[in-house]
């Protein structure tokens, strides 16, 4: 589910492309779409329905880091280990593979209707993508960040970022997975509330991470927030209280899938002791 | 159509976005699926369901418009007579504005099925935006266009870079509304003809009007494609095969337009022949 071969696409452009997409990573976005898929059916039919919708949230994930990356953004010149996009091919190269990665992830979305999703269940895909990706999505939170950089300073403010900016893929990712799945509405206001939760601990424990980390698990020099002064949850309420915070959010989350009534929870929960345990 | 008052988005980024839809334009794009919609249904109803694409593709148009003005791209100063995004608002807000426009066209899209289009044809106007405005149609475009700055020599790459970069959005608008219309496999074919020549006609005849129009009536500075040593098709094969190569596209988009056998063509004719006459 890259870019089908037959396209005909200027190989620069391409091999911009590839070069994020396959740069590695957690995959944990993908790895919430097809759980999620399976938690709720119980059955591997969900998986394979799920599984363009699980590179698709991957492609906007790394859209997103090429577009943050950039140096009119965050001017960040690793990413994963490597040598980030611009530095690689240029800055236009890096705007246009995002933005093509960014399109490219709803055709992939249209696939799952394809493997025979529902046209209906699809569109709802669709429309979620768009929301939590977009300016009142993900979009928003990585605005909010760059204009909070000339000073926010409220836990509000903090978390408006984080959860936009984190949580609302987090979220898409579930709902997407359990919308193929065949939730209900109770199970899809549940596991939104479950990926809400997972979402800002992911992110709060994101924050830890870069002040007490290790660069070579990271794959990304730590500290870089104090360098860019960057508010986070440890600068503005203490280590110790955030780390109390991704405890108390993960139990939260845990709470929200019970209350979900999965046919088989046991890997989502596993996913967010795993988040809330991780070193990298 | 554009973003519900009631999303919580950051005001710069709001304002940011509205400042570049609400810039004016001629609005090609959605006047061709709004009369693409018509010519096929030949009724006021097509034309309402058609009205969140026609949208979508002006969002799709007006972020390329932000992303290709960025100094990154073609450095652009003033667009629509006014000064460009990232003048405005600096660089990254123009990034996050174009990468919000770019989602939310995709959340435009899914509006035709709550006004009544089927799930079917709005997930395959998806599936077309995401493939027409995307790496193997406008994004490739732009990209091959930035790439060819170092050399473009042959018409060959040139046409690819018109195809891409103008005749895709173009054919999308037609295809898109003639879906809403419910034209059957035959006409979307030679509509997709007719909009393809449309489309390169009109990206000939743009480069024609950057050497010998009007600046107060384009509402840019004229010969920017000679300072920035852009090939053109002027440039290629001369301004006065340029100008027959123009009226030759035309005529052979009208027969294309004539094979589809549409109910009310009229419109999408006279848009034909303005665009092959038009000043600006």
């Amino acid at each position: 589910m890259s870019l089908p071969q037959e396209w005909d696409i200027p190989p620069k452009l391409r091999e911009a492309i590839m070069y994020s997409l396959e740069a590695g990573g957690k995959r944990l976005r993908p790895i919430l779409v097809l759980t999620a898929a399976e938690a709720v059916a119980q059955e591997k039919k969900a998986r394979k329905q799920a599984l363009p919708v699980a590179c698709a949230v991957e492609m906007i994930h790394t859209y997103s880091l090429i577009h943050d990356d950039l140096p009119a953004m965050d001017n960040d010149d690793y990413r994963r280990g490597k040598p980030t996009n611009h530095k690689v091919y240029g800055e236009a190269m890096a705007i246009l593979a995002g933005d093509g990665l960014l399109t490219h992830a709803f055709y992939a979305v249209t696939w799952a209707a394809a493997l025979g999703a529902s046209a209906e269940t699809t569109l709802a895909i669709v429309s979620d993508l768009a929301k939590l990706a977009g300016a009142p999505g993900m979009v928003g939170g990585q605005a909010a960040d760059i204009l909070g950089e000339q000073g926010v300073t409220s836990l509000e403010e903090l978390e408006y970022i984080h959860l936009h900016k984190t949580s609302d893929l987090i979220v898409f990712s579930v709902l997407a997975g359990a919308r193929i799945g065949g939730a209900n509405r109770q199970q899809l206001d549940s596991l939104q509330q479950f990926a809400r939760k997972l979402g800002l601990a992911f992110q709060i424990q994101d924050d830890i991470l870069d002040l007490i980390g290790d660069e070579a698990k990271l794959g990304k020099p730590v500290q870089s927030d104090v360098e860019q002064q960057k508010v986070t949850y440890p600068y503005l309420i203490g280590m110790e209280e955030s780390l109390a915070l991704v405890e108390r959010l993960t139990q939260e989350a845990k709470k929200a899938l019970a209350d979900a009534k999965l046919a088989m929870p046991d890997y989502l929960l596993a996913i967010a002791d795993y988040l809330m345990r991780r070193d990298h």
